[in-house]
């Protein structure tokens, strides 16, 4: 039987705050090799990047108060979530927004979990930087993935995804490969990061903090590769549900 | 360092075809334990199951015959992907649709690939049936996924998703938990079928057919629980784009 692919949690890793050395807490607790893949969640990335922020920091826009109103939301939980957008994609029944790094999220990906009082917890400024800094921490020539959670349209739950990446691709290219009989294959692009993500996201455990850090060990993946977040312009859905914003 | 979970690809599985005992030839490959998940590729599911046809054996109707023109596919193909449907959400630039049992995917999952000629392969008709009839064959207390891969609005490329599941819950349920903090978690599902379905794809390989079967050996997971079919009234984004279709 040919080796198995295996997730293993990294254990009693702290709560992490401002300034901690994540890479350090990491290597303390979990002999990595090279090859292995680290899955992190963007929660304990966020929190030793210092993106906590408190709701009085924000002082809502007109458009803010508006959307609140509609939503029931703090009118200053909006605004952070505008401050975080490029582009907001639905204004109710909730706020779904482009990021400025390019993910498509609820709230701009914005915790109030795991954070408490009247803090909030903002996704990383971007991920893939911090993917590309944590790894170069890293003693061992290792791929790490940045995760969130998000909901799907068309389907209950939410899943495990990249936001952020280093040292693999997040999209498997199977550009000018055939099926079993040869024929070129209809599906060229895989989300190879999204699908190790939600593995790891299970294993985390949604109720956060539990186990962020997540290493995938034995897997043989792509190193480079194109981005994940589907430019808008080559993203029907988006499109239509803007067009319908737009006219409601 | 606690037990692993690890993801074990069954080798050496023939090409299926219809009558073809897939429980047995699983089975005769992998010594299978009380607890493993085990993850079957909806293509070979279909094939064991009879659900090649020919594009012969469908007659278009004049709807089928408009999306096609439209679309520049074969009338025959669409009208497949309309047989298999309960409902069109989008007719272009591609045709989305929710199949008989509730899954949105586009061309309602047909495969053209590893079928070869004119033959196309529907997903099973029940694939959560065909879960539950996989698993009663099994020697051992373990559940079934059936996996198939589809796009994603927002997103970059196909993941693989749960599409049949038994033996085990589709979503988590993590109502009345508590983050670290003590406060109730905002996100109460969690889709943890499709999480799992994602890696077992990523490792099944797109090229398909190569190694359909993945078994999860070392996973705690809950056995009861809600469907990943997000019902047609709760899903706003599908109501937003139905309205943009009978505009458009």
């Amino acid at each position: 039987m040919a080796e198995p692919v295996c997730f293993h949690l990294v254990r009693d890793l702290p709560a992490f705050k401002e300034g901690d050395d994540l890479v350090g807490m990491i290597l303390e607790r979990f002999p990595l090799r090279d090859g292995d893949v680290v899955c992190i969640a963007s929660t304990v990335v966020s929190k030793s990047e210092g993106r906590t922020r408190r709701l009085e920091d924000y002082t809502p826009s007109s458009r803010s108060m508006e959307i609140a109103e509609r939503l029931d939301k703090d009118p200053r939980f909006v605004e952070a979530v505008l401050e975080e957008s490029q582009e907001v994609i639905l204004e109710s029944p909730f706020l779904l927004v482009a990021t400025r790094f390019g993910h498509v999220g609820v709230n701009a990906g914005i915790d109030l979990s795991n954070v408490g009082g009247e803090r909030i917890l903002l996704l990383p400024e971007d991920p893939k930087a911090s993917a590309d800094r944590i790894r170069r921490g890293l003693q061992n020539d290792c791929a790490v993935i940045v995760t969130d959670t998000s909901g799907r349209p068309f389907r209950c739950g939410v899943a495990g995804v990249a936001v952020g990446w280093s040292g693999i691709a997040a999209l498997r290219d199977w550009r000018g490969e055939r099926d079993l009989e040869g024929r070129e294959l209809e599906i060229t692009l895989e989300a190879i990061a999204d699908e190790i993500a939600g593995m790891a996201n299970f294993l985390m455990g949604e109720a956060g903090g539990g186990t962020p850090v997540v290493v995938v060990r034995g897997l043989s993946y792509p190193k480079s590769g194109g981005g994940i977040f589907r430019p808008r312009e080559l993203d029907v859905i988006r499109a239509r549900l803007q067009e319908s914003e737009s006219r409601s």
